[in-house]
């Protein structure tokens, strides 16, 4: 039974799923190298480390939730990491969004050491780690997968196992895959709208019932009619994960070219200064080739 | 009040719509160019016409459902068309899926002798008209739309006005960007998902739930791992819509790069035989460059 659980990273997704996790009635020991957000956590009820290491030390398992490829590796396998602490059999669930290979590299060197592995990254946002409703894609052995499956449940409400270690990490980047060519696809349904002098946000409305819906067009949708960039989900992060999926277009021999096209649409957005606006904003590049703005007006 | 309705173009789509119309009271004088699909609607209560200006002749309404352009326009303003045998006030609805300029050039010429015209396309395929739950994208004047509204709903349950005359058009072709771009995202995750090791099915299963659902990866991610490619949507229909999109995407000044690289790609599927595919087979362009398939096994 897993009561003690080491939190590694308590930013703007890890803060809400850890305490979810302590509403649910588990001891969490939080870990987070900026000293506001730790403290924001004790607040909170969880109890305070200093280090991965110590985060681990008396934990029945561990959840990294942190921004990038580097840190993830260094958090659970660098100096002061939580493997330096981790008793034999216990869990690290890394739940940040890296690549599958930095995925497997960690999980190979943890169960050297004798520990296990899950790569269980999310989808849904800020507002989804709030109300635990998270979409979580996880990847390992299966038998582990279960012994964790009650915690992840305390997060989110889609929780998946999709195979090996790995597998959670491209089940997310396919996940950013689809995500950034629907916006794209939405993104041109307005434009075309607008330039053909037709109100976008009545297209919009009559489009929400047959076979173009998603979720992208209603929620990005409207963001888009009303000129809302606030994140949301940030280009930066979304850039990110195409260009994850590109590296192993190219390692892998795959032909990705709406990936790829978007690839480069976000380096349009970022020379106009985007990469913390939301992931809409990529009709913003449509605006500028096309000369014209979908907000109505 | 609406009663008698003369319908041009009883195929796939044509008889089923007439059908539900019948159905519900209204008498229908049909025609169609092929005696076949004519006497099967005769067979269903319909009375039968020997062109569609007679068609026209004794009708309230006149509803066209034809393959294209050329075909839509002979139909309405033609030698023998509708407009010949319409009285003066009746309304012409072209529910066929065209170029909003030819819409436009309809409307222009029936409301120079006095008619009404409406643009209505339709999506959700012969399905939907089978089960009159349509999605129907309407152009033209308001008051002409609610003096139709009672008749389309026979036909449709996710009835919209646009806007003015080929509004409907627009708005049709604004779906079938976002459907195509759409198909594209979906097979773009399932060939990453496939080449990265990890199964396709189980990879769409985890995504159904979450940021990335959509109609489109319900229904033809389905249709791309059961490698069902019996239409459903043909790709020849598809790959005209997605290119009336970029032949006004050069004459008003859009930017539209996805939706040209499916227009692209559509001729690839067309090199390799496949016009009357399902449009989900979109998917074996990747395929056939990535040297992959995403059928288990």
């Amino acid at each position: 039974m897993i009561k003690k659980i080491g939190f590694i990273g308590l930013g703007i997704m890890g803060n809400p799923m850890a305490t979810n996790l302590i509403g649910a009635g588990y001891q969490v020991t939080g870990y987070d190298i900026d000293e506001k957000a730790l403290n924001a956590m004790v607040e909170k009820g969880a109890a305070q480390a200093s280090s991965p290491k110590e985060a681990a030390g008396s934990a029945d398992a561990i959840i990294t939730m942190v921004p990038d490829d580097p840190i993830a590796e260094r958090v659970a396998t660098g100096k002061d990491g939580a493997l330096e602490g981790m008793r034999k059999g216990t869990i690290l669930v890394d739940m940040s969004t890296i690549s599958p290979s930095t995925a497997m590299r960690i999980a190979e060197k943890l169960e050297e050491n004798g520990m296990e592995m899950l790569d269980a990254p999310v989808s849904g946002g800020d507002v989804g780690a709030m109300e635990g409703t998270l979409s979580i894609m996880v990847g390992g052995k299966k038998e582990i997968f279960d012994r964790m499956l009650p915690v992840l449940e305390k997060m989110g409400k889609n929780v998946n196992h999709v195979g090996d270690h790995g597998a959670g990490q491209v089940a997310k980047d396919a996940n950013q895959i689809i995500v950034a060519l629907t916006i794209e696809a939405v993104a041109e349904a307005l434009i075309f709208a607008k330039k053909s002098g037709v109100d976008p946000k009545r297209v919009r409305d009559a489009l929400m019932g047959g076979f173009a819906q998603s979720r992208v067009l209603d929620l990005h949708g409207q963001r888009m009619l009303d000129w809302n960039f606030e994140p949301g989900g940030r280009v930066r992060l979304h850039k990110k994960d195409t260009e994850i999926a590109m590296s192993m277009a190219k390692e892998l021999g795959m032909y990705l070219p709406g990936t790829s096209l978007v690839s480069q649409l976000w380096n349009t957005v970022a020379a106009h200064g985007g990469l913390d606006w939301d992931h809409s904003s990529l009709v913003k590049v449509l605006e500028l080739m096309s000369e014209t703005e979908v907000r109505p007006g």
